[in-house]
Order: C-alpha cells, then structure tokens, then sequence
C-alpha cells in the first residue's frame, strides 16, 4: 500500500511514462504492439494504426503485477527474487503479466529491463494508493454526463413518502444529523413511530457501531417489515436495554411472531458475549424467535474466491480436476448458504406473516446480503433496472458496506488479506442465480450484474468509493464525481442492460436450492477464459427479433425496417 | 428377463388387471388416487374426474420395480427379502416405486398386498419381455399416421445420388444384398469405385464381423471423406490382406496423406491381436497414420450413467457432496472424451485436408459417435432437423448400432449388465454440449433430443427396434411398425422441436472442450428432479414474441393478432 505524501503529485510516482516497441497479449484479441504510456491513472497501449487505443486500463483496476525476464537468447522465463538483481543487459526483455480486478490477465513485453522495472514500479505504486481523494473519480469529466446527476435519484426521504402511502407506523428520524449517532448509517432513516429520538441514541450505545433497528422493507401482500441492525452488546452479564426491546415489541402487532435471523452459528454467537458482543435473550424479547444461520464473512470468503478464479484459470484438460477445485473452492457452498437463509428471511415474511429483523456482528456486510436477496424474492420492482439500482442505494451503500475495504483487491493481489471480503460479490452471484432460475421475471441481464461487479472494484465513478455516507460526505464525493446511475440511466447505456425476455412477474420468487440447481457463473467467472463470441450470439439473435418486431410495430420509423410493409402482406 | 413360450398370449402375464383406490404419485403434479389397469403395453390409471387418463405409460418404459409394505400403524416401509413371506394382512397396503427408462420415477400405493404383489409380477414380466415381435410398436395404429411414411426418407441409394454431384469416386454396391456378407450392415453401402465386389468379400473376411470399411462422409469444402469400418483382423501373426490394403490406398490422391483414428489405446490395438484382432500397421498401410485415442465403451459407460442418475437424485442438501459424486460419475470426463476425439477427426477433414478411418473394435459403438459428431461439427446440414434424421438413420440405425442391446435397460435396472451401454446417450449429450456452446447453429432444440433418447429406450415406434438392417427386414419392422420420423414430421409434432434462435452457419463449429467449458446437461438429468416450469419459460417468451412477430408480418392470417395494425401504426 502506497501512502502519498501530502505535497506529493501522482506524476512524481511515474518513473518511465513512456516505452515503444511494447508487446501486448490479452485474451481473445490478437497481439499488438505499440507504444505504452503511463499516465497518473491508466495505461494506455497505442499501435498508432487506428484512431483508438489498444488498451485503456484504469489502473486502479490492477489486482496484481507480475515479472519475468525473456532472454532473447531463449524462451526461458523467471521471476525475480529481487528486482535489483535482474538481468538488465539490454539484449533482453522485460515481461509484465497484469492481473486485474475485474479477472482479465494480460500481459505487456516491454524491450529492456530498465524500463520494463521502471513501469512495474509505477504500476505498483500507482494501483495500491490509499488516498481515496487522489483516485480517478475526482477527476473524471466526461462531456455527456454532469456532477448532479444520479445522486440524488434515491433517498431515504423518498423511501419514506413510499412507505407512508402504506403505513403510518413509521418516521423518518434525523437523529443521525451530522453522522452524530451512527458513523456507518445515513443522516436520515426509518424507525418506529412510537420510538423517539432520544431513545434511539440509547438504543445505539447498545448496539455495536451504533447500529440500532432500522426499517428495510415493508411487504405489501402481509404488511410484515424486514428490519436490521448490528449484535445487542449484552456482553457476558447479560446487560439489558429497554428501549431495545420496546423498539422490537413495538414492532410486532398484537398476537404476532417475529424472527431475529442471526447470520452468526448459536455457537458464535455467544462466544461473541466474552468481547462485549450477544444476542438478544428469549426472556426479554417475547414473541420474538431468534434462528441462527452461519452465513460466512471475512477472509474464508476472500480465500473461496481466490481458489474459484485459480480453478477457472486451470489450464489442465481434467474434468476430475476442475470438479475437484470447484468443490475444494466452496464458492457455490457460500452462494447457496447465502441464498437459503435469505429464502428463509422471505418466508417469515411472506408465508409465516412474521416480521423479520436480521443482524450478525457489525451488520454490514452478512446482513446486507440477507435484507437485499429478501426483496428481491418478494418484491418485483427491486428485478426492475431501476428497482436494482434503489435496493443497491439503500442496502448497500447507504446502509454502510464497506466497499472501499471489502473491495480493495479482487482474486489475484499477494497483498496481505484485511478486510477484503467478495461480500458483495456473492450478493450478485446469487442475483444471478435467481435470474438463470427466473429467466423472465428479471429486467436487467448478465451484464448489467457484472458491470456492478466492475465498478465496486474499480471505477470512473464515485458510487462505490468510501466505506459509508460519512466518508462520502467527508470527500465531497456527491460534488466531485460522477454516479455510475447517471450513466447507467442514460438511454443509449441502459438498452444494453435490458433482458429482451422480461415479463414483469408480481409473485414472489422461490428458487430451488439443491445443489444440483446452482451453477457456477461462467459469464462471469470464466469471460476472459470461454469466447463469449457464441455465448452472446443467442442473446444478440433475441434482441435482432425484438428489433425487427419493433420496427414493425412503427413502420414509420426512420429506422430502416429488413423486411417492408409491402413485401410481408403478400 | 421373462422368454415369452410361443403359444402364450401377453395377457397371460397378467395376474391382476384392474384395482381401486391406487394412489399414484409423481414428480411436480398432485398425488392422484383413481383406478389402475395393467394391459399387455400400458400401466393406465384413472381417476375418473376428467376424460384423460392421469397415468398412461409404456409398460416398455419400466426399467426397474421396487415394492415395499406400508402398515396401517405406522409410515415404516421395509422391502421384502422374499415377496412369498410379505405381510399380506388385509390392513396393510403395498407400494410399488416404479423407476422408468426415461429417468422418472413414480409409486403407487395399492390398498391390499394381494393384489400389490400381483401387479408387481405382471408388470415385471411384461417390462422384460425379450420377444421384439411382441412389443408395442407392432401393434401401435394411430390414425393420423400410416406404416409407409417415414421407413423410405434415407436410403444409401438418396445418399449415393447426392454423393454423385460431388465426386465419382465412389460406387454403391449391392454386395451385401441379403445381408450375405456382413449381417450388421445394411444392403446398399458406398465403396470405393476402384474395389469390385469381389475384392468387398475378400476384405470382409479380414475384418470383424465382415465390417469392411465403407463411406460415411464427403466433406465438399476439401474433398476428404470420413470412413468407418471394424478392426482388420491380423492377429497374433501380422495377417494381411492386400485388397484391404489396396482399397485404403485408392481412397488416398497422390501426395496425401490419411489418418487411421482408432478408439482403443495403443496397447488395447496390440492385445487385440491376441484374440485374433489387430490393427493397420506402418509398413502395409502407407501414408495413413495411426492415431489412437481411448474411448470408453461397455459396462464402464453403463456404471458411470447409474452413478450420474444416482449423484442426480440424490436428496441431500451438500454441494460438496453433489460436486464430488458428479465427478466419481466420470460422466463429463466421457462426453468430453468422446468430444475431443470427434473434433481430431473434424480437423484432420477441415484443417489438415487428409481423409479419416475410423474404428475401434467392432465399429459398431464408438466408432459411430465419432463418425456422427464429425459430421455435426463440420456439416450444417446434420445441424437441421431433417439432417439431423438422416444422420441417426445413415451412422446409427443403418450402420448396425445394436440399440436393442445398449439400450435394453437405463440407469435403474436391477438386472444384470450385458451388453448395456448409454453409447448413443453420450452421442446426444455431446449433440446438446456444442447446441449449448452454438445456441443459433442447429435447427433443433433440447427438447428434439430428449425426445431421441426416450425413444431409444422404449417408444411406441419401430424405429429403434432391433440391432441392425437385417434383424429389422427378417421381423417386418418397416411394415408393421410406425417410423418415429413419420410423427417428428408431421407439422404439429415438428413445431415443438424447432429452436426459435436457428440461423443456418455455413461454417464449421469448433466446441471449446475444456473442463470448464462442458456442463451437466440439466435438461435431460434433471428434468424429473427440477421442475421446468421456470427454465421453459424463457423458450415460451422466445415463441410468443416470434408468433407475435409472425402474425404482424402477415396480418392477413386468420389468426387474432395482439397488436392491430392500426393502433399500432399510431
């Protein structure tokens, strides 16, 4: 990681920012070469032969950077052990394989050591930067799009006025102001009516991270709510609070049941008392029914991921092999623990008429995965485009995952494990799932879950940037970049995000969750390994007939239609 | 297996014919309790409520029974050691799990165990009746459809005549008139035109089984043909024969060279020769080289297809579990064992522009999934649904694949392995693996597969009845059985085999054959344990928005259309 100092310019951290001669090779395009240039946030690659640029590579996007040396005497390749002892005779030439977040490995042949060590270094320096305000977003300014846009799209006011067209047993709290209560939430959310202001700041000094219950969903069919917040912090004297239980009593109508659904195992759960941490005891919280469900977070996810994209990357001809690192990975093992719980949050709501509160430790990252998926399988407008793009603001974002250290490094980088974790990653894997089980009841497709998945990891826009709205707030970060949502809502960006074969669906979707059910997501976990060539044809053949349908349908249209008015009455 | 006495009629099997009160229960509909009635073809039950039968199915169909006794005290269900010492206490009922061919399995609960065990006995009787001239096919009359149509759509005569426009190399020869000289082969078959017949039966002693080689396939792009034939048989001493060895070298223009592709490993050729086999050596066979390539075959292909319907069925909830017995299975490692194999051949025709022969043993299993898949891949035309026929008529049914012994009992069968194997669903599988890989190239859809697989293994057609030609000419089939092609064909029929994305590729379609990229086929082993209500879906909304697209483009149809021209025109 690369602090930069206060004074210091990106530009001082290039080291050479330019080199000819450089041979590059990716995936499913043909070898080129040109000229490479390091500017302070891409790597540009130009053969000069047309008007664009070969490669364009945003280098926050770099997961990790690997070198060898090609001897032109031969073939025979190493990797450094120390960079000061490379071979820099200038008869040989430097390789860098760059490996990415979003999963593309390519590879740069840069003529002489020098400058081969000289852009490694740059790289290296320039991808690991901390500074959050020094990232590209801040500085990206495209013609078409403006600095308001897409920010002010959802809102937890906006939210609320939804809600009370429904219930008035809810208020929009400010207590939040200033961030003063809750660093990790918003400045306004939803509480129980009969909950005041004050209570609520007892209530957080009770929960870790301040993260008191808040309002998530509100099921029409039932009128059951789906709250979250962090883990009581009973700790080991079993503390109680009042205000706690009065918010949860509240809740429930009379002679009615709630869930707590704790993503932490029983066992967990109480050695979480012995660090001040708990859960909330049956004694004080009548009615309510506490499940607990492991749903796992942290490093093993991280570790799942990297051992997945090796085993997607294994070039070995075994079927035996792959089935065995699939399995070994537990990717799909997490995807469907996930899933299963999040069923089970959506059928206390919609079949048990139970509302539902669902919180692990922190609440910010299992919790989220569960309150998200939840509504999706309940609620048909979160499968709309826009819908999505609401349960991301709220759920996510707003509701405080960490992306900026959950997100830092993808499959590949060897820098020390954190606090990165694929919890979002996981979130859009079973999204997919859903939609390969559901293939109508979707608005959006494949591609727009895996341009999500591009940008939490590196991105032109400042959506994803910083771990919750305080942070945003802090950066100016709705003042000084873009939204990915102003330029995924603009008309000639959205049309590519549109399944042609959405029906709009209003039950909920119930998926099967047998291990013979889920798959892996080759679109995403294997698009620079598979052509997409022919997996796309079918899709684009879909979108050709919709096309022509259409034209037909308007023949005055401009648009020139393949088959005329004419011709097709005969 | 039950051998039917000569003088005995079918429904002297039938020891119980009708009972009440039965309780059938099946995947994704409601149990049902109606009346069931054994005949000499069909287990039938009726609930009475409607006018159709709520269990109408192919007695042919049944691959294994199982019986347990359900007491009245209690839900214990034990099987019997010896169905003479069952409980036949009147209180006591009898179930019957039924475990079809086609992958379905379905139970009865019969009130009584009398009767239970009599329909237990009748139905494995008339389930494993050896007596080809006692099936249904022979007695199935529909009226729609008349005994001639179908049996004449592929003759070696329609093929040698479009052969003709290309090259007159080649000759079809009646050598075989009688089946005089190769029992397995049909009477017509394509040689070579400088090899007399004669020389036909010469060559026909000195390969297995009077299997010598003949054409399979002239790829108009290079002019190479594909041919097949069964191993030479040098034996121990090297035997040669110089008429076999002039007609491979005829095949050859000058200067080219040929590749013999033989699906036994090089030391399963050389152990051959042992019991009298062997294979095409250097020295005798210039200018064709030898690639050996193992592929599976027999009682090896029959355990790992029970082993994948076991994985399939398996009800436990582990991923790690399911992934570990689908690669115990090795049915993917075949498939793509079978593909790899079948893409060499396709490339030594397209790429290396040298002419194949193929075969491995007998040429009658292995040898044909090859030859089959070769064409698929290089030949647009097998990718229709009329090319399709021809290719399973001309390379399985003409060239001697014994479908009544492969395909005598599927992945459920008690009874004893002999000469079992899923040869001909590895072929489909592979068939469905590039239709997934090429979702626009081939006319046809899954479900036209599927369809080809149930048929194989019990069908109310004679198509694929018998071994070969020759046992069909000697019982009639082609007179007094229905072909399969006639009901494909038939408008109604054909429409839902039609994939609505085909647009003829005129190149070939080269599959991605790594591990990664070749997937369960879900549709086939999974279909009684998924519903498809969701997966078929999307196919529904695909047609809809054809037939919509259909009607706007002729709104002279006498067909209500959803849009009106006029409003639409607005």
């Amino acid at each position: 990681m690369f602090l930069l100092p206060a004074a210091m310019e990106l530009s001082e951290l290039i080291e050479t920012c330019k080199v000819d001669n450089v041979l590059l090779s990716r995936p499913f395009v043909q070898p080129v070469k040109g000229t490479l240039c390091v500017s302070s946030h891409h790597l540009l690659l130009s053969s000069r032969a047309g008007d664009k640029e070969e490669l364009w590579l945003l280098i926050r996007n770099i997961d990790a950077i690997e070198k060898s040396v090609q001897n032109l005497s031969g073939l025979q390749s190493i990797k450094f052990v120390n960079e000061e002892n490379g071979d820099r005779s200038a008869g040989s030439s430097g390789i860098i394989t760059i490996k990415c977040k979003d999963l593309c490995v390519m590879s740069l042949e840069i003529p002489g050591m020098e400058e081969c060590l000289n852009i490694a270094k740059s790289l290296e320096a320039l991808s690991s930067l901390e500074s959050t305000s020094h990232m590209y977003p801040f500085f990206y300014r495209p013609m078409q799009l403006n600095l308001q846009e897409g920010w002010d799209l959802f809102t937890p006011e906006e939210q609320f006025t939804k809600l009370s067209t429904h219930t008035d047993n809810w208020r929009l709290s400010y207590v939040n102001k200033d961030f003063a209560v809750c660093p990790t939430y918003p400045d306004a959310v939803i509480v129980h009516r009969s909950i005041d202001d004050a209570a609520l700041k007892t209530i957080a000094a009770f929960r870790q991270g301040g993260r008191f219950p808040v309002f998530s969903y509100y099921h029409k069919k039932t009128g059951m709510v789906i709250m979250r917040s962090s883990q009581p912090l009973t700790g080991a004297n079993g503390k109680r609070c009042k205000e706690d239980e009065h918010f949860l009593a509240a809740v429930l109508q009379p002679d009615k049941k709630g869930y707590i659904i704790d993503t932490r195992s029983t066992q967990a759960a109480h050695q979480a008392k012995v660090k001040g941490g708990g859960f909330e005891s049956k004694t004080n919280y009548h009615n309510w029914k506490r499940l607990h469900r492991s749903v796992e977070r942290g490093r093993v996810l991280q570790e799942s991921l990297v051992k997945l994209v090796d085993a997607c990357n294994d070039q070995s001809n075994s079927i035996d092999r792959w089935l065995s690192k699939l399995e070994a990975s537990k990717w799909l093992t997490h995807v469907k623990t996930v899933l299963t719980t999040a069923c089970l949050a959506a059928q206390c709501i919609e079949r048990e008429e139970a509302s539902v509160l669902i919180h692990g430790s922190e609440g910010r990252d299992t919790t989220l995965q569960l309150t998200s998926l939840a509504q999706i399988i309940l609620d048909p407008d979160c499968r709309t485009i826009g819908g999505f793009q609401a349960l991301i603001e709220r759920e996510w974002l707003q509701a405080g995952h960490p992306f900026q250290l959950r997100c830092a490094t993808s499959a590949y980088s060897h820098a020390k494990l954190k606090q990165e974790a694929p919890i979002f990653l996981i979130f859009l894997d079973c999204c997919w799932q859903l939609s390969c089980q559901f293939p109508c009841s979707f608005q959006f497709n494949e591609h727009f879950l895996i341009t999500l998945f591009e940008h939490a990891y590196a991105s032109c826009f400042g959506t994803f940037l910083c771990n919750n709205e305080k942070e945003r707030f802090t950066l100016n970060v709705k003042e000084q970049t873009i939204s990915i949502w102003a330029r995924i809502n603009s008309p000639s960006e959205r049309k590519q995000y549109v399944n042609p074969l959405y029906e709009r669906n209003s039950l909920a979707i119930w998926p099967s969750v047998a291990p013979q059910s889920l798959q892996l997501w080759q679109g995403l976990f294997l698009r620079w390994i598979r052509s997409p060539e022919h997996r796309n044809e079918a899709w684009e053949q879909i979108n050709h007939i919709m096309e022509h349908c259409k034209r037909k349908a308007n023949p005055t249209s401009t648009e020139p239609s393949v088959i005329k008015e004419g011709s097709a009455r005969e």
